[in-house]
């Protein structure tokens, strides 16, 4: 049994992140990543909205950003709501809840700031987006809430025994995307790639994006880095013309 | 479609009560009931943790006994933890939604209050339990999370609610992607890639086999040509040397 990971990106209440605390354990999820608490972390006021989950409070991990939180996960959810122009797949609780159980490898769910929610740059980082399916005309779902939702689909399998895909190699660790991402970013720098120039905030995460999506396993991400390598040379010496 | 009414009996906490309106909301349930609310009603503290679920708070109806709150009602569900000696029917969630939306009648779902749940006599009114499957060693279930969970299985039920594939672009014709493996063939074969020798088939089959498994789509094929293309003249110009 995988068990994913709960990272809380930027949370904004102590409140809410020990009500998130709480609804995982009910739900036997115990691993909680913080990026960037808005008020700094261990906060006091965590403690009483746990009632009584304080195991989970006390082993959190604290992260300066959302990559390092997500660095040795090979499956990372973006938990929002659709927007238009979000080309990544959607899954429902249940569908997350069966492929996080199926498919080898640790997986992280991501969780964005009361207010606004992940940003574009988060969203990035992950290759799928998860969607509780609300009522389109009051979206504001609050995050302890929908930590319970994700939690107790993700629970509620915890009985039937999925067969897994052990022989399909799982994707790299975040860690290994990122490396190769910035060996790609190093090798199109030189080569006017970026361009023009209000444009590279907008390529880089399409260039993410295009390198997320194909879960790509340690060893396929290794042939890519080779592949990227074998050109990297000639673009230098090229460079010293 | 039948909607269920929720029921809180002796509720304590005003947030709580705000925080059950916007969890019904959420996922399409507008009929609040509340019997003996501890602080009356209304409460000032149910407006903030609501979030804008005004319109449940502004139509929930008081009531002086459980069983006036549910006497226009057909189906009586317990929400409850099972215990020793509940000669009921046991039901979860997603049965429960299922008899909610097949039976004829209108169906109320009971919760008691945050510290000590129904009491027995409450329960002797519900003709089943309802009961979500939790953590066995962490059983306090928040009010609003248990009233979201429920709802959200409600809900789940709706075919209207399901997220769908808006954005996501099919993946290429074979075609195009034929024509990247030859690119990034043609890029890398000045570059030294394919060596040695008695390896090419070989890694040929890996190169199309990495390039195959994203199903990127017309314009991620289009983004990886590019991407191919930046570096090409420059490998050309070295060849040229």
């Amino acid at each position: 049994m995988t068990r994913p990971v709960i990272v809380l990106v930027r949370p904004q209440l102590g409140e809410n992140i020990g009500a998130v605390a709480r609804a995982m354990l009910n739900f036997g999820l115990t691993e909680l990543r913080l990026v960037e608490p808005r008020d700094g972390w261990p906060n006091p006021a965590a403690g009483p909205s746990a009632s009584g989950a304080d195991r989970v409070l006390d082993e959190a991990q604290l992260y300066s950003s959302t990559a390092d939180a997500v660095a040795d996960c090979a499956h990372v959810y973006a938990t929002t709501m659709i927007r238009r122009g979000m080309a990544k797949p959607v899954v429902t609780p249940a569908e997350a809840s069966t492929e996080i159980r199926t498919r080898p490898g640790r997986s992280a769910l991501l969780f964005g700031p009361e207010r606004s929610g992940l940003d574009k740059d988060d969203i990035a980082l992950a290759r799928a987006v998860l969607t509780i399916p609300i009522n389109p005309d009051f979206g504001s779902l609050n995050l302890a809430q929908s930590v319970a939702v994700i939690a107790y689909e993700w629970s509620k399998q915890e009985a039937l025994a999925m067969p897994t895909l052990l022989d399909l190699a799982p994707p790299a660790p975040q860690a290994e995307l990122e490396g190769l991402i910035a060996h790609v970013e190093q090798v199109l720098e030189p080569a006017g790639y970026f361009f023009p120039e209000n444009r590279i905030n907008a390529t880089r995460r399409s260039l993410r994006a295009l390198l997320t999506k194909p879960g790509w396993s340690s060893a396929e991400v290794q042939m890519m880095r080779g592949i990227f390598s074998a050109v990297q040379p000639r673009v230098r010496s090229t460079q010293g013309e």
